[in-house]
C-alpha cells in the first residue's frame, strides 16, 4: 500500500496515499481496533460532521474569522462530505475518545487534505487549509460532536424514521377504516370478552402508535438546541461571541431544520438528556410497535389451533406439507427490533447519567444507539407495512364462528329478559356447550326472533357503531 | 376476631367485623400473599380511587343513572376515602390481577358498606347501596383502575414532586448566582481545562434539572386523559354515552387537574404509554440528579488528597478522630435513589409492552413504579436540599490554588506572546512543577504586572463574564 | 413523648426514651426521610446484624480483643435482635449512607443499650458495653454491612426462595407425570405443529425452572464469602489478623451456611458482584417463571375463543354474567412480579458498577432489591402453586378437539404414502376446512382402518413415548 | 448481474448467478432488508452452521440416512463454510425470522449447491445434494439455529473473550506485584481514608475481573448443552433417536469444546436461559472492567488539580498547548463498551423472557447480541491492555505528597500517644492547613524521630504488609 507521512503534535505517521485522513485518525484506528465490523460511522454522522463543518467556515467568514477563500475552499471540501463522496475516507469507531475527538479531527482532517487538494496544495502540508486553525476555528470536540451528534438525530428521525412508521401507521388505520363494520369477540385477559369491532381493535394500535409518533416528536426541540459556540469547556473560549448562534442558524438553512444554538453551553456539553429522551420515545414507540406486532400474530395463530381471526401473508415458504401454516415472521422481526430499541435505549439512559463536571464522556456510544434505534424501526415499519400489514386481512368465517359462540354476548339480553334469566342462559350454554342461542330457546326464555332483533353485536360496541 | 359474613357471586366469606371491605377484598388477601409487608397500596392510589368513585356517582346522578339519595351517599363515604380516614381498609397489594380489579371492587365494597352504615343500613346486606350496581354503576376495573392511576400519577407529579425538585433547583440556582464571580478550573475527561466560574458550573447542574422538570411536565397532557368511560374493552357498553366526558369533568373539578376523558378508550385499555413517557421523564430527571449529587460528592472530595473545591455540611459522625472528613451521605442516598428510579423504569417499560388485544395487565405494577418513583425523587430532593445544597460552599482557597496552579491558563497567553513561547511556559511549568507565573517569569516572555493583566481567569470563562 | 439524650461526636441528641437506639440512628431518621412508608430494613437484614454482631463479638472474646462479660452482655442482646424481639429499633431506611453506616451504628447503638440495660446500667452511658469500642470492635461500617448483606441473602434464598421455587417445580413436575399420556398440539410461532404430550410441555417448564433453581445456587459460594475482616479499606486495619477468619467461622456455626472470610478483602468490599451475580440469577429464574405462567395463560384462554386446552381454578369472581370466564390471575400476579424483578435487576447491575476506589457505596440500595426479588418470586411462587398449580388440568375434550384437526398429524402419513399423496390430503382438508381423515378418505389414498392405524399422535412425540 | 433461477415451495426466483444461496435465502434478502449494513451474521455464525452442518451429515451417515457419498460432499462444502472461504454468501441480517429459519436455510442452500458444484452437477437442481432432503436432514430450524448458536457463543468465549480479558488481567496483576510495596492514600466515599498499598488496589480489580471470568466459564456449561436432535418442537419427529447425540458429538470432536445434545429438548428449543445466564455473566465481567477504568482514569485526573496518583500513556494528541493534559481514552472507550454489553444484556434478558409454548422466536437477536458483548469486551480488553494497562504506573511523588498530607495516618498514633492526643493533633493540622507532623511537633507530643519510627504507612496497610 502507498504511504503519505501526516504529521500531529506527537510527530509523524504513514496513511494510506489514497486517504485524505491524516494523523490523529490514523492514530485511532491503531488505538481503537474495537468492534471494527459493524460500528464504524455511517452515512448520518459522516454527512452531520460535513454539515457542521461547512456551516462552521460560512459563520468564520461572515465573522471575518476566516478569510474568505480558505472559507470557500472548506464548504467545497464539506460539501463532498455532505453528499457522501468522501464517507470512504471515515474509518474511526464508536468506541474511541469519549468526545468523540477523532471523529472531529478526521473531517477536520479528511476536509483540509481535499481542500488542500482542490487548491491545488500538498496533502499533509496543513497549507492552505488546516484542520486545526481552519477548519476547527472556533471549535473544540467538545461543541462540535455533540452538535453533529444532534444534527444526524434530527435528520434521521424526519428523514427516515418518521415516514416509515406513518408509513405503517397509514396502512393500518385505512384497514380499521376498511373493516370498520365487522365485528369481533373482544379479549381482556386473554378471555372472551364483550365485542369490538376490527376498526377499533386496529384503531387502537393506531392510536398507540400516534402516541408514539408523538413522543419522538416532542423529544425534538431539546435536540434542536446545538451545543455549537461551547469550545471546550462551556465558556466559548476561543471562539467569536457570535459563532455559536451564526454557526446554528446555518446548520438551520442547510438542513431545514429549526436548529438553534443551545441556551446553556454548560449543559450542552456535560449532559445530553435530550438524546435521553429522544431515545426513551423511541422505547415508547417501539412498545407500541410491540404490541401491535404481538396482537397480530396471536390474532393469526392457528390455522386451526389457535385464534385464527385474522389472516397475514405468507411470504416465504413455512413448512412445505403444511398448507396454511404461516409464520409471522414479519412480527417476529418487528418485535425482535423492539427488543433491541428497549436495549438501546437502556445504553443511552445509563451513558447519559455517567457525565462529569463539564463533559459527558459517552458521546458516541450514546448517538451510536440513538440512530441504530431509529434505523432499526423504520426499516421493522417499511418492511412489515410492505409485507405484512398490507396484506392482513380479517378471517371473517372465523371471526364470526368465534362471535357466534361467544357467551359475552349474552349481557345484550339483560335488559330484555332480566340478569338472571340471561345468567341461566350462559350458564346453560357454558354446560352444554352449546350455543346462546340453542340454550335460550331451549329454556324458552325468547323466540328465535326475539334472539335475532336482541343479540346485536355490533350494537355492542359502541355508541358510534 | 370478630367477623361478619359478606357473599360475592361465589358464595359467603367471613371479614373482619370492624373492616368495611367485603368479600372480594377477602379473597384476594387470600389469593394474594405477595410482599405484603412493602406492597400495599398508599394514599395517593386509595385517594384516587376515591375521586373516582365520587366523580362517577355524581356523573350518574347527573345522568339519571343513580338515585340521588344513593349517590349522595357514594359521595359521602368517597369523601372518607379521599380525606384518608378509610385506608386501613384497603389491605390489598399490588401484585394481584393485573388489571386491578381487586382493588376496584375493594374501593367499590369499602363505600358500599360504609354508605350503608351512614344509611343506617347492615353492612354486607348491598343495601341500600350496593357495589357493583351502584358505587360500580356504568364502570368496570378495566378503566376504572387505569383512570385511579392517572389521577394518583398527576397528584403526586403536582403535590408532590414538582415543589421538591424545584425547591432544590431554586437553591442551586441561588447558589450559582452568589458565586457567579468565582473562577475555577474546569475539567473535561476528568482532566484539567480551562476555568470555567462557579456559577456556570451550578448552573449546567441547574439547567439540567430544568430539562428534567420540563420533560415530566411534557408527559402530563398524555396522563390528563382518563380511560373511564370505556368500560369492559373500551365500547363504554353498560355506561351512558356522556358517562366518561362527565366523569372526567367532575375528576378534573375535584382534582383542580386538566383531566378528560381519553379519545380513544380502546388504546386507554390497552395500554399506558403515557405512564411509559413519564417513567422515563422520571428517569431523565434522575439521570441529572444523579450527574448533580456526584459532580458535588467528587467537587467535596477531600479533604486533603481529592478535588476538595466544594465543602458540605456534616451531618452525622465521619471518622472520630479524622476531622474534616464529611462523607457525602447525601449524595450517596441521592444517587442511590436514582439508581433505584432507572430499575423502576427499567419495571414500566417492559411491563408496558405486555398488552394483549384490549387489555394490558399490567396496570398494577406500573403504576406502583411510577408512584414509587416520584415519591423517592420528591423525598431525596427534599433532603438533598435541606441537608446539602443549602449548606454548598464554594472552598475559596482550594479553589484558588487549582486555578493557581493549572497550565490550562497558558492559553491566554497566545494572543500577547504567540502560540509557541505561550507553549514553552507550559512545557517548562510542567516540567519542572512549578506555577505558570514562575515558568513565566524564568523564560522571561513577560513581566510580572504583564501577567497580571494577562492572566485573568474570569476573562476566559466567556463574553458575560 | 418521653426522650432521653444520647451523644455522639456531633454531640446530644434527644431520643424516644422507649427505644434503645442512640443519637447516630436519631440523627439518620432526621437526615434521610426517604421513602419511610416503604424502606424501612425488615427481618432478614436486622437479623443478619444481629448474628454478624454476636459472631463479632464471641470471635473478640476468643482473641482477648474483648472482655468476657462484655462479650457476654453483647451476645444476649444480639440474640434478641436475632429473634426479631428488637425489630422496632430498627427504624432507619435504605436510603441512607451508601455504605450502610448508619445501620451499622443502629445495631451498635440498641445492642450496647439493651447490653447495658441488662448489665442494670443506664442507657446511653455507653457503660460496661460501648457502641463502637465494644460492639463494633474490629469493624467497620465498610466490612461488617456487606457482611450482613451476604448473610441476609443467602439465609432468605435458603429459607424462603428455594423452598417455595422447589414447592411449585414439584407440583409442576407431578403435573407432567400425571399426563405424560395426554398428547396435543404443539405450536411453534404460535402456529399449529406437529403433537406433544401434555408432560413434554409441562416438562419443559419444569426444566426451565431447575435451570433457573441451579442458577441461583451457582450464585450462592460467591455470596458465602465475607468482608469481615477487611474493616474500612480491605486491609484489616485495628482488627485482630485473625478475626475476619474467626467471625465468619461464627456466622457459618450462627446460620448452618458455609460462610468463609473473603481472600480478597478490598475486592469484598469495593465491588459487590456476588449480589450482581444472585441477582441476574434471579432474573433468569424470573424470566422461566414469566414464560411458563404465560404459557398457562394462554393454554388457557377462553373459555371458548382462544385456546382452552388446559383449564385453572377461579378463585374469585370474573364476570358474574360470564361462567366459564377464569381470569388468569395468579399468572398475571407472577407476571407483575417477574416484570419487577426484571427492574430490580437493573437497578443492582447499575448500583453494581458505580464503586469508586475502595468502596462501592450503593450497598443499601443492592441488597434491598436483591431481598425484594428473592420474596417476591418466593410469595409469587407459593400463591401460584396453591392457587393455580394444584389445579392446573388438561381440557381433555378441547385438547383432543384442537389435536384432531390439527393438519399438522399429515406429516405421520409420508413413510406410508409417499409425500406427495400426504401433502394432497392436507391441501385438501386446508381447503375445504375438513378434518385430514376426510380429506383422506374422500381422495381414496387409505382406509379408514388404516388412518387410525398410521395417525397416533401419540407415537410422534418421541421414541419415549 | 447474472442471473440464476431457484425455486422453493413458493416457486421460481432469481438470484445472483455468482452466489451459491438458493430461492429461501433470496427472498429473505427482499422481506428483511432490516439495519443491512451492520446486521449482517459474521464470521462466528456462519462457522457454527458450518460446523453443524457437516457434524450432521457425519452423524447421518453413521446412522445410515445419508449415502457416504452425498455425505462427503456436504463435508465438504461445509469446510469451505467453516473456514471462511463462502462468507459472501450468507446475506442474510439478524432481524429476519424468530427461529432464524431463513440463516439456516442459507446454509443448507450454500453448501446444497456448493456441493453440487463439487459434484459437477447444475445449482439450483437440488441434485445430488438436496438442501432440505440432505443438508438439512433429521433437522428443523427450531434446533439447528440454536445449536449454531451455542456454538459461535462457546468458540468465541474461548477463543476470543477469554485470552483477551485474561491479558488484560495478567498486565494488571503484574502491576499488582510491581507496585506492591508503595503505600498510598485508601479512599472511602471519595474521602481520604487509611492507606493501602498500589499492589492491593490493582489487586482488588485483578480479583474483580477473576470473579467475572469465572463467571463467564460458569455459565459454558448450559451451553455446552445443543438443542439438535429436537427437530421441530422438541419431540426429534423425522431425526434418528440416536441423531442428537451423535450430532453434538462430531461438533465435540469438530471444536474440542464439550458440546452433548441437552438432556430436555423441549426446553433447549422453547428458552435460551443459558445465554441469559451468559450474556448476565458477560454484565458482571463489564461491571468489573467498567469499575476498573472508571478507577484508572479518575486515579490519572489531573495533571495538577486531580487526584494523579498514576500515570497513563498518551496515544493520541490530548490539548497542542497543555502539556501532561492526557485525556484517558482507553478509558473511555472500555466505559462505553460496558455501558453498551450493560444495554445488550438488557435486550438479551427481555428477548429471552418472551418464548411462547415450543419455541422462543427470538434467537437471532439473542445470538447478535451475545456475540456483540463478547466481541466488544475483548477487543476493549486489548485495546486497553495495550495502550493503557501496560503503561500505568504510579506517579510516586504526588503519591508521596498525598499520603503524607493525609490526616488519616493519625490513627497510627493512638496506640501510642492515646486518642485523645492523636485527635488533637489531627484536629490542629487540619485547622491550620499543616501536615501531621508539624502539627504533632509543634504540640510536643511526639518527637520527630519517634513520628518517624510511629507513623509508617506501610504497616497499617495489613499484617501481609
Amino acid at each position: 500500500m502507498s504511504m503519505r507521512s501526516e504529521t500531529d503534535s506527537m510527530g509523524a505517521i504513514d496513511v494510506p496515499a489514497d486517504r485524505y485522513w491524516g494523523a490523529q485518525t490514523q492514530r485511532s484506528t491503531i488505538n481503537f481496533p474495537i468492534g471494527v465490523a459493524r460500528f464504524r460511522w455511517q452515512r448520518p454522522m459522516v454527512r452531520a460532521l460535513g454539515v457542521l463543518k461547512r456551516a462552521a467556515a460560512e459563520a468564520n467568514a461572515e465573522l471575518g474569522e476566516l478569510p474568505a477563500d480558505v472559507a470557500r475552499l472548506i464548504v467545497a471540501a464539506a460539501d463532498e462530505v455532505i453528499a457522501g463522496k468522501l464517507d470512504a475516507h471515515f474509518p474511526l469507531v464508536v468506541f474511541q475518545t469519549g468526545s468523540g475527538t477523532q471523529s472531529n479531527m478526521n473531517a477536520n482532517e479528511v476536509i483540509s487534505n481535499r481542500a488542500i487538494e482542490l487548491a491545488g496544495g500538498k496533502m499533509g502540508s496543513k497549507q492552505p487549509v488546516h484542520p486545526n486553525d481552519h477548519v476547527n476555528r472556533g471549535q473544540s470536540s467538545n461543541d462540535t460532536f455533540p452538535t453533529a451528534m444532534h444534527i444526524a438525530v434530527v435528520e434521521e428521525v424526519h428523514g427516515k424514521l418518521l415516514p416509515a412508521v406513518r408509513q405503517l401507521r397509514d396502512t393500518l388505520a385505512r384497514k380499521a377504516e376498511s373493516f370498520a363494520g365487522v365485528v369481533k369477540t373482544g379479549r381482556t385477559h386473554l378471555q372472551d370478552a364483550t365485542p369490538v369491532t376490527v376498526g377499533q381493535e386496529i384503531g387502537a394500535w393506531v392510536a398507540q402508535i400516534d402516541f408514539g409518533l408523538e413522543a419522538v416528536q416532542a423529544a425534538l426541540p431539546g435536540v434542536l438546541q446545538l451545543a455549537i459556540g461551547g469550545t471546550a469547556v462551556g465558556t466559548g473560549l476561543n471562539a467569536h461571541p457570535e459563532f455559536g448562534r451564526r454557526a446554528a442558524a446555518r446548520i438551520a438553512a442547510l438542513t431545514g431544520h429549526a436548529f438553534v444554538d443551545a441556551p446553556n453551553k454548560f449543559f450542552a456539553l456535560s449532559a445530553h438528556d435530550a438524546l435521553v429522551q429522544t431515545s426513551a420515545a423511541l422505547r415508547t414507540l417501539a412498545g407500541g410497535l410491540f404490541k401491535m406486532a404481538n396482537d397480530v400474530r396471536w390474532l393469526a395463530s392457528g390455522p386451526r389451533c389457535g385464534i385464527g381471526e385474522y389472516t397475514i401473508p405468507e411470504n416465504e415458504p413455512g413448512s412445505s406439507i403444511m398448507p396454511g401454516k404461516v409464520n409471522p415472521t414479519q412480527c417476529e422481526a418487528m418485535t425482535m427490533v423492539c427488543a433491541q430499541v428497549f436495549g438501546n435505549d437502556a445504553t443511552v439512559a445509563f451513558a447519559g447519567s455517567q457525565g462529569n463536571f463539564q463533559l459527558n464522556v459517552y458521546k458516541p456510544v450514546m448517538v451510536h444507539n440513538v440512530l441504530e434505534s431509529i434505523e432499526l424501526l423504520a426499516d421493522a415499519c417499511l418492511a412489515f407495512d410492505d409485507h405484512c400489514a398490507l396484506g392482513l386481512e380479517p378471517n371473517l368465517p372465523r371471526i364470526e364462528e368465534n362471535l357466534d359462540k361467544n357467551l359475552m354476548l349474552v349481557t345484550a339480553l339483560n335488559r330484555h329478559i332480566g340478569y338472571d334469566k340471561a345468567a341461566s342462559i350462559a350458564k346453560k350454554a357454558h354446560k352444554e356447550g352449546t350455543t346462546l342461542k340453542a340454550a335460550a330457546l331451549a329454556l324458552g326464555y325468547l323466540t328465535e326472533d326475539e334472539y335475532a332483533r336482541w343479540i346485536v353485536p355490533i350494537e355492542m360496541t359502541g355508541p358510534s357503531a
